[in-house]
């Protein structure tokens, strides 16, 4: 018998198992033995310890690095909510096909497989070894006059992500990356909804709206909490009603990256929101969460607040795709390597202080 | 005719181009039309723009990065300035060689070559591959008594940092670290000299020092200042009387790469008293100049505005050794490789912002 579609993301996350906090003490205790001064490698050694208790192993693992770059339009662009059309979303997926793309350059330097995934681009692409095509629906419908999609549709965009994950011959570390015009939009939504942010609050300049026209857009956002009524508490009411099939399927790389036990890096804003519906659906899903970089998107700070986390990076990016978890995964790269290879003061030889 | 070691320096210095400001023009139009909406990629754009102009090159390089951890001891040691006794200094210098120390794992990370040059160890090791035998004394004097060294021998000490660096086949990208038990001493003391900070102002906790003794440890720095009149306008003079040999070895290692028209990165606060002097040596070198991260160090702040920069990362570190600067690389290395390899929006098909 073929489960529905959210029965099986419910028996997906009853795999998900928490971080081994025995072995946090473990790594805590090692990190205070190696040949520095106690805590002087200052986030790198939370970071270890942070990945010795998610990957349940001794050594932490970085090798195997996935950033999945989701994509799907959003009816809601008609609105004039984004300074670019819809047609940049599937223009910049075939340029990330050729490796011309930040987050194709970027995944490269830190040395992450790079996967494509289609679930909501309006156009059509050829096939291409580079993109899964997963595709859900041609976009969302337009949030400010009803639902974005159909619950089942959500929950399918949630499975499409969370599934490439687990199809992975192996994952260290993941990311999730979004290439979708228009998508700060229904973020700045779900952080509205899920956060204390008024409307206007949790709405900001996206990929460079200019100043005069973001009143309209907050008030996009409002009506579309308005009209829709999504509910709190349930995360998948949320993102079929405002939200985005890019948004679902990050959402679904995350648990998928839980499941893995695998380090899961969050990008900026569309990352962060897509983060506040994972740790909704999967409670303490953000022991799992590493911060990559501080977003300029003004929302942003108040989501990770609800995931108490902080970002590993400030370098004043605000592009998306996944840029700044790219970045971002040579830092943990460093934590790993730190950690497994330095000696202890007593391997060494040092002397420890007075 | 063997020219005099200050002759020697000075013939050098010449030598350092300024960076090349019609191709930061050039690259930064570059930016403007990369595949992204124009910003979006922040302090990386601005890395980008300052490689070419300092490599002046119109496609930065970052494949040859080099750190050159700087090693000497300080006799103000004995006045109880550090948790640590000065043996440390050799016995982590041992640990480097065998590669089981912070700076020899996260150089490896990145990709850099790792050289070790003894300007100054208080005891001697062995030869080793590793390492770059240089020592011009074992250890300064205290500086609390009388000055750390002739200004001859602080003259060495920049040359022995300078002359490495031009002796490397290839530099792209260059570092400087320090092992030097005590050296944030000297250091606050060259702070508070080309600063406004007062002794008191520069000083830190460095490696640990409790609370308790900072108020010891700068008075010790008022002393050293007080007994030695270092001359503001003299950086081989303050170098000499209150600084250290391993900062000397720096400063040359900034003036080294400048001359090699390198991206040159500075660690945390050691490295960045080392900067201060190696601007005074030749002013506008801070223009080649990247800050690697902030430290939690009390006086980096302000000597990091004197040079007018900013960190890329703040990850809570205050180790040293190079080690920010280390993990900064990568930050430099995605600069370049995001300008050399992206597509322009025109190449893309992608169309701009309406």
């Amino acid at each position: 018998m073929t489960l529905d579609p959210e029965e099986r993301l419910k028996r997906h996350l009853t795999q998900i198992v928490p971080p081994n906090m025995a072995l946090w003490e473990t790594a805590r205790q090692r990190e205070l033995d190696l040949a520095k001064p106690r805590g002087a490698l200052g986030r790198l050694e939370d970071l270890a310890v942070q990945l010795v208790s998610i990957q349940n192993a001794l050594k932490p693992k970085h090798r195997h690095k996935l950033i999945v770059v989701c994509a799907g339009d959003h009816g809601v662009v008609e609105e004039g909510v984004s300074p670019y059309p819809s047609d940049v979303t599937i223009q910049q997926i075939a340029n990330f096909q050729q490796g011309g793309g930040a987050i194709t350059t970027l995944g490269q330097t830190v040395g992450a497989k790079v996967v494509l995934l289609d679930v909501g681009i309006k156009g059509d692409l050829p096939p291409h070894p580079k993109r899964i095509d997963a595709k859900i629906a041609h976009g969302t419908k337009n949030i400010a006059k009803g639902p974005a999609m159909t619950r089942e549709e959500a929950v399918l965009s949630v499975l499409a992500g969370l599934e490439l994950v687990l199809a992975q011959p192996r994952v260290d570390l993941v990311a999730a990356g979004e290439m979708g015009i228009g998508n700060t939009t229904p973020s700045s939504a779900i952080a509205s909804v899920l956060t204390d942010l008024t409307p206007e609050e949790a709405t900001g300049v996206g990929s460079g709206l200019s100043p005069d026209k973001l009143a309209h857009k907050a008030a996009v956002i409002r009506r579309a909490i308005e009209v829709n009524q999504p509910n709190p508490d349930d995360p998948l009411d949320v993102l079929a009603k405002i939200g985005g099939l890019e948004i679902g399927a990050m959402t679904g790389v995350y648990l998928g990256g839980a499941i893995r036990r695998a380090g899961v890096i969050v990008d900026g804003f569309i990352a962060a929101a897509a983060a506040l519906l994972a740790e909704k659906l999967s409670p303490g899903l953000s022991k799992f969460l590493i911060s990559g970089h501080r977003s300029k998107e003004k929302a942003h700070a108040a989501v990770l607040q609800r995931l108490g986390l902080e970002p590993l990076l400030d370098l004043g990016m605000w592009l998306g795709e996944g840029s700044g978890a790219a970045i971002a995964m040579f830092i943990v790269q460093c934590a790993c390597t730190h950690y497994n290879n330095m000696r202890t003061l007593a391997e060494a030889g040092v002397s420890d202080a007075l």
